[in-house]
């Protein structure tokens, strides 16, 4: 398992007319963190880019059960419970600064070689850093 | 079931820098669709809002397909399949301009009572429209 | 003098917590209506990309005059003043379904070439369909 | 003379399938800037609100000068240059990682009485930490 704690501010335009954040702004909030869940492990998705590997999402199951206000400084919590093959599963928690959850997703995504458009394995540099976090 | 198609333009600024419409722009195209299935049956949802309803997304289950690019004219088709109580689900099937099927979801919104932010049944006039079209 | 309107409706996510459009995503709705501008005199901006031609937008001035609300039906007038050379000027007047004048703008765009990413001359295409409607 | 400085990083979603960020998007930006730039003052905006106080924009102005990526780390620069009476005018300019300036802009924002809708003065609290900028 490989877990990661990211703080979003949530902005103005991230509202809607309910006063809430607007339930297709949160795919935002998860980008942000699983690039930042990346980077902490010495992992640029830029990078992986430069090299041909593209990661669109697949699948994505959202439950909204709270919701956010503007200004709220939410806690994205990313989590990796299987080692990735072709897919690779980010699960989400977030709670808001009362450490209330109000959110949980899970978004699959699959490598792809952009020269190909083909699936394509983890790649190596990933794979190695995530391998000790799982028993396999 | 109670089925309506709504064709939708992808923007520019609805792509991303793998050239495609960006994961997160979806909602968008699923919340403009089911309000002009409302509005094609006569019910306006600024009209609900303004009666002190709210119907806030709970859930939201999204599979990409195939992607989506700039300029595509999209075919939205959403479906409600179950006659709604306290939840209403739209099913939604989205083809591109070559009857290719691109993406599929499912939303579940809550009837909510704005003054009291409490769950409510849904409302009469939703109900009588929907209602010639399902087996109770 | 080259003149479009288009029209172009509210979505919910478009609105912020002060229950208006928020100002950011009027870009979108300029993007919009200068793509169909185009489109109405035959000439698609995917088709200008495809043959290398890029139009970022280098200058954007907009006036806000009144708010845009959730559902409003807008009609976006576009024109173009002058004969465009190395850039081409957009202006914009938005109006709601009560003919109130609600947001001004104008965007500044410039030819660009994609292999070179350089500025380069219009198109051909689009000098073609703009002249007739100017004195040079 | 007020000035802040914040960093902002640049999301995937953010961007357009030129590669670049969108010229839509930059309103976030400068909206998180001066957000932070008056937490950094002791000033909450969702404080103003609260004390039924809105500050809609209503002239915006931008430049692009050269293009953001994604992952780009942003330094916005906001600076208020002249005392605020009814309106507010925030002064930005960006620059990427490599220092090199890639925007600027001017927001002028009104203050109004979310009670009556209609413009009113800078509310005290935020007169009082301005003011020890400016020779009046």
């Amino acid at each position: 398992m490989y877990s990661y704690e990211h703080k979003i501010r949530v902005r103005y335009g991230e509202t809607d007319k309910m006063g809430v954040v607007y339930h297709g702004c949160y795919p935002l909030y998860y980008e942000e963190a699983r690039t930042e869940m990346l980077r902490s492990a010495g992992i640029s998705y830029v990078g992986l880019e430069r090299q041909g590997i593209m990661m669109p999402v697949t699948e994505m199951h959202v439950r909204y059960i709270a919701p956010a206000y503007y200004d709220d400084l939410l806690t994205v919590r990313v989590t990796i419970k299987q080692f990735p093959g072709a897919r690779i599963i980010f699960h989400y928690q977030l709670r808001n600064q009362d450490e209330k959850l109000i959110n949980e997703a899970e978004l699959t995504l699959v490598f792809v070689n952009e020269a190909t458009h083909r699936p394509c394995r983890i790649p190596q540099v990933l794979a190695a850093i995530l391998a000790p976090h799982f028993d396999k």
